[in-house]
């Protein structure tokens, strides 16, 4: 493999994933990675753009940042690019009015959503939402539409909580496509929208841009298809398996996003 | 279309599915489809031969065939070839010890199965036991052995109860091998090894048999893979676009199973 130099040159802005690489969502707010408070305030003291670009959707944006600002993170709302108000956009654009198959925490962001007589699913990381009797609702009206809709908030499999692995969205938003037929639209990673939103909000090109993420797929694989480099980070869902998988080679492997802010702050933009 | 005589010509036994065609489930034990008594009765006081071919796995045996008698259906046990049995003599050869996701309703038939230290997954219709604290165990199970076995009492999208259209376990069966990046074994229609041990119960050769059913996919597409004919009834999961499968064309399509009996008992085995 190339040096780190070359690798990294002409890097200028840096998308952070957050949940596996900033910290370990669980019980009482989670727990930061070693090292990674430090390595995003240095990241922010450097010449380099930073943006957040999180799948997260348990959550509003709101209460996210501050959970992770009680966790030491130097981090506000306006830096992070997450699906919920990406999605709020789209029904909004589209005249399209949702059942919500969502977690109560992330419900406030769709406080100003008409959602009689829905037209369409929402799907997002429900976790105990999602029983049996909400994904049989989920499915029945999607069998009721003539043009049924479904957009799901990311498609990860599973992500990492400090009491172990955790069924995220995807699974659920494939066995709703396999009982309906349908397929579903994905807002957040690894949607190129997506990504080009987080892009935009730090107003970089995506040759100059660099993912850091936990997900060889999602974040890695994702980004790169975008015209990105990405590095996985050895934290959160990583597992050795990763490094050799058989579709997504990452520009780099690191031990933590204080490994990763190290190589940036010594060879990028050079 | 070939006239019903040609269709039906040198039939000699009968594979009939229960749920849809039969009875339509639900509160209080479900609801007999009008004329169906009637037609399992004459058809097995005709030449024919009869064998119940279910993917049902949220009763044992024993029960839905106590089920089908309480609405008056003529059968019994060994007239009926359904997954549970089938899966556990699967675990027996293999010295497969089971987590089991499924309905308490089936635990019955796995009461003789060592379930210490699982070193598989058995999905079954678990209905409300599909809780997202039961999919996650399941999931973390799978993920933690080195060769994952994931065995599904078959992968029918969805069935239809008396209040309404609800999902089967193949959406689980989906979101698991999605989120482990495994392929599940399905033990159930329309697995052709399945279909086969019901035509060794009647003592007839596919070619000479003929499969009865509501699911265009698992009933009349299964059957069809391994030589048999297959009808459609309009009752049950049935929906009018089933007529316009883009892969799968029935023999015929009838609208229960009254009038499948009747054109069998005017055609069959000339």
């Amino acid at each position: 493999m190339a040096a780190w130099s070359e690798r990294l040159a002409g890097v200028r802005g840096v998308l952070l994933d957050i949940s596996g690489v900033l910290y370990d969502s669980g019980a009482g707010g989670g727990t930061p990675i070693a090292g990674s408070v430090e390595a995003v305030a240095r990241l922010k003291r450097s010449q380099l753009k930073v943006q957040f670009c999180t799948n997260e959707s348990q959550k509003s944006r709101g209460e996210l940042v501050a959970v992770l600002r009680r966790l030491g993170f130097d981090i506000s709302e306006g830096e992070v690019t997450a699906p919920a108000p990406a999605t709020c956009q789209i029904l909004k654009e589209r005249g399209l009015r949702p059942y919500l198959l969502i977690h109560d925490g992330v419900r406030s962001e769709f406080d100003h959503v008409d959602m009689s007589n829905p037209n369409c699913v929402v799907i997002a990381d429900a976790g105990e939402g999602f029983s049996y009797q909400n994904m049989n609702k989920a499915f029945q009206l999607l069998m009721d539409l003539e043009n049924p809709v479904l957009i799901s908030l990311g498609k990860g499999r599973y992500y990492k909580e400090t009491s172990g692995l955790m069924l995220d969205v995807g699974p659920y938003m494939k066995a709703l496509e396999y009982a309906c037929g349908v397929e579903a639209e994905v807002v957040g990673k690894p949607s190129p929208e997506f990504f080009n939103s987080a892009l935009q909000a730090m107003g970089v090109e995506a040759h100059q841009a660099i993912m850091i993420g936990d997900d060889i797929v999602g974040d890695v694989g994702g980004a790169q298809r975008c015209g990105l480099r990405a590095l996985q980070v050895r934290t959160g869902k990583f597992r050795p398996s990763d490094e050799h998988h058989p579709e997504v080679k990452a520009d780099g492997y690191v031990d933590n996003l204080a490994e990763a802010v190290d190589l940036l702050l010594q060879h990028a933009d050079k």
